[in-house]
């Protein structure tokens, strides 16, 4: 599958370099079509891997990866172009994180309002689908580097788009349990456990866990 | 140990129960002193159990849980004094849960402040520890009735307080894992998962579930 993956930081090198090994065509996407970190990427990523703006990339996916700071996000969107985005599934990553006050990092949307929902009403033709977002980019692609059985989420208006990421957690990264929270503004749970996973991280030392959800009757 | 249990509800009844059951001299607090709800779980608890103002429960508890609505809580410890709380430790299993728009609940403080941090403000001298505000009652007092290992969080100013109340949470509930958060300002993270749990709540159709925590490395 065509996949584009927007952002060239950590999140999206890790996410584009497993997709990529498992044996999709991934093009990076950045602000400016000679990136240094993308075409670095590039140079050492497996076959099927490519670069261009966030346009170029884009428009070459059938589904967008958005794994830009959150800050940036609305902007990297517009940038990636909305009728770039019309129609296909839209993995929205991010997290409204505002680190302008210190660590951890505060949330510059919250509780009545999530980054996920900002993004769909922003590209009302997307089909967003707020994923991964609760766990470090390491544990996103191999949740099995942590012991125990770990939870992922997912949150979106679209069924069969919300399926469709969830074949790739289970099938691509290797996700036993992706729990469906129901239509996009369930990003506001997921966004908001933010403030606890920062101070979790504090307190364990390492961002390199992740949860998992026990429930008395079994969910399926 | 002598305890006070502030609130008369479903969380109130059961810690309250828990902590007769284990033992403990347990005064259950409540506006009036001929409290209805009050006088019945005393009747229907064992041996150790007895009821009164806010007032008399705190003068009464070496340590004093907050089982009170979040938007009750402040209102409800000035009612208890803050000479009777002086020096306490304060179990704030309080979360500022605003239902008036709807389910799932929004919070009414967040992100840059907590209801932990208003009520150690708001009562200097007493040690607070926030606990337990992030699971369902039944599976408070007893996680054993959900599978898997479970995980639950202190949070609190005072170190010796955190681990009296670890203590409790360890050998007399039964918890495996307590994770402690640092200070008291942590009460943001485990308050604003709250926006997650409610959401969960939602999509399994149940409360009776918690969260493990699994972590790459060991934490002891």
């Amino acid at each position: 599958m065509k996949i584009a993956v927007l952002g060239t930081g950590m999140v999206g090198n890790t996410l584009a370099t497993k997709l990529v090994q498992l044996g999709h065509e991934v093009r990076m996407g950045s602000r400016t079509p000679d990136n240094v970190k993308a075409a670095a990427w590039v140079a050492e990523a497996a076959n099927g891997a490519s670069h261009g703006t966030f346009s170029d990339a884009a428009a070459f996916g059938e589904i967008v990866f958005n794994c830009t700071l959150g800050t940036a996000t609305l902007d990297v969107l517009k940038a990636a172009g909305a009728d770039n985005l019309k129609g296909k599934v839209l993995v929205d990553v991010s997290n409204p994180l505002d680190f302008s006050q210190g660590m951890p990092p505060r949330l510059f949307v919250s509780n009545d309002d999530s980054l996920g929902e900002q993004v769909q009403r922003a590209f009302p033709e997307a089909r967003v689908v707020k994923a991964l977002n609760t766990i470090n980019c390491y544990v996103m692609v191999d949740p099995s580097r942590v012991p125990g059985q770990g939870t992922t989420f997912v949150a979106g208006n679209d069924r069969a788009a919300k399926n469709q990421v969830r074949q790739i957690l289970q099938e691509g990264f290797g996700w036993k349990q992706v729990v469906d929270l129901g239509d996009i503004s369930n990003a506001r749970g997921t966004e908001a456990y933010l403030l606890l996973w920062g101070r979790l991280w504090g307190a364990l030392g390492t961002p390199d866990f992740n949860i998992g959800l026990n429930v008395r009757e079994e969910i399926q």
